[in-house]
């Protein structure tokens, strides 16, 4: 029987892997992405190949990857991540897929970073008695991901869940996609970026107890908040999983983001009763998640 | 075996009813809403008498009513209807089961009306062929409803769908919920209400080929546009299927909502794909919903 699935996580920054057995993290490793094509496919398959060293290569089910989204309807083609323009129009699970299969017969499956980020919390992370999860990544941009009923919920044309372009203040700033006020400008790394701070740097600032720091991060939270009651209003979700780097700075602007929310969460008994969660895999949801896409 | 279904619409102004045999309209009927509570059951229930006269008591599945939200998780109360303060926690299906019932067993079950329109349009309507709908009222407020795969989807606290409440200007007109800049203040009477003009009038006069009348409906079809790009960017159905009085005025808007919608949907595939359509059922969409209720 086939109990063992891989799991690859390709971020901008790092490239984690973990092994799981019987839906359990075996072993994991984190690594930093090489910044080029031919680098980082190389760097991905042995990193795999030593995962996977002393497993009888016939009870792996396959490889998962995530990446970041866009991908084409079929998911198996990055479209353009901006942050990794060297992936543009790259079929990285089939490179991947026809490399590994010179040794040995492998089967791979590619989906969008937030997708498995989602995937790994609700149903092996914090959402795992929830019924519903919505995943949401605060970063470089805001992502999102839906899971109903243990499966993800993509939409009819694949794009279901794009939280950070919800527009929440339509006379906003312009966002690249081509609309305004969008979440994202408020509610991602962008914020910090038209104030002319780093967040993880001001992070350490509040840290220290620095009142303007904390003052912006309490600002962030807000705009969160909004963020996480238009989400909620339309697709009421028992919970709300919060990863991506800035989700690191969770407590500074957790309290205000709440309290925004339940002003604006227009059913009393979602008002009341949605859980909020950070992130419980440690930075491993995504390889997790990528790991899963070989549940059935 | 049972083939015939009732459904009641009982909305602020008037009532619909109607009687489907195997899932078609075999027998309709409109009238004017009574406005107290005591007429308004009578009412009802005189009419139900009348739709079913003839008809074989033991092939009737049951009675199905669209009311006014917000209702309460088991769908049996109807809450705080804002323009039938009559109806406020009346278990109005309980009632009319009951009373109906010292004649011949009959069962009933209710739901708000915008779920039963969204069914009606989505099950026998203009979404008939489609696999996702997203249906949306606009008229005194602004209402969704959620079909996917045939289903209503009602997320997990029965609040899914809540896309009048979706926040698109945070520092816009405070809203009666709590929140402010909802889309309902630009995408519901009113938007109107705040010029000073009924949306009814205006829509004749716009007609008759007023300038001024016309540039009011395309203003409003653009905020009707930003309200879309919303709800298509996190639930990415297949259709969105357009009700509520001033869906009447379609043509008047449809233009410039469209053009604006699509400036702001981030996915190209849905952007270029997604339908929108305007009711098909000729004012008894939610009336039919409701007796879908007794659907399987």
């Amino acid at each position: 029987m086939k109990t063992y699935a891989i799991g690859v996580d390709i971020g901008a920054t790092k490239t984690n892997f973990v092994l799981l057995r019987n839906w359990k993290v075996v072993r994991s490793k984190k690594t930093f992405t090489l910044k080029t094509k031919g680098k980082l496919i190389k760097a991905v398959e042995e990193n795999i190949q030593k995962l996977i060293f002393g497993i009888p290569k016939s009870q792996i089910l396959g490889v998962g990857i995530g990446v970041t989204g866009p991908l084409n309807e079929k998911r198996n083609l990055i479209l353009n991540p901006p942050n990794q323009k060297y992936l543009r129009l790259c079929p990285l699970a089939k490179i991947i897929k026809n490399d590994l299969s010179k040794d040995f017969k492998i089967k791979t499956k590619m989906d969008n970073d937030v997708n498995c980020f989602t995937s790994g919390e609700a149903l092996l992370g914090a959402g795992k008695q929830a019924k519903s999860v919505l995943g949401i990544t605060l970063g470089t941009g805001v992502g999102a991901g839906m899971v109903i009923n243990k499966k993800l919920y993509r939409g009819n044309f694949g794009s279901a869940g794009e939280v950070g372009h919800m527009v929440i203040k339509f006379d906003g700033p312009k966002c690249a996609c081509g609309s305004s006020g969008c979440f994202e400008e408020y509610g991602s790394g962008k914020f910090f970026k038209r104030k002319g701070v780093d967040p993880k740097a001001l992070s350490a600032e509040a840290g220290r107890g620095d009142k303007e720091a904390l003052k912006i991060f309490r600002e962030y939270g807000s705009f969160v908040g909004i963020g996480l009651s238009n989400a909620i209003n339309l697709f009421d979700p028992e919970m709300v999983v919060l990863g991506g780097g800035i989700a690191n700075a969770y407590s500074l602007f957790i309290k205000e983001a709440k309290e925004e929310m339940k002003k604006r969460i227009i059913s009393p008994i979602a008002r009341k009763n949605v859980k909020i969660k950070r992130t419980k895999l440690g930075g491993l949801s995504t390889a997790i998640g990528a790991a899963l896409l070989w549940e059935k």
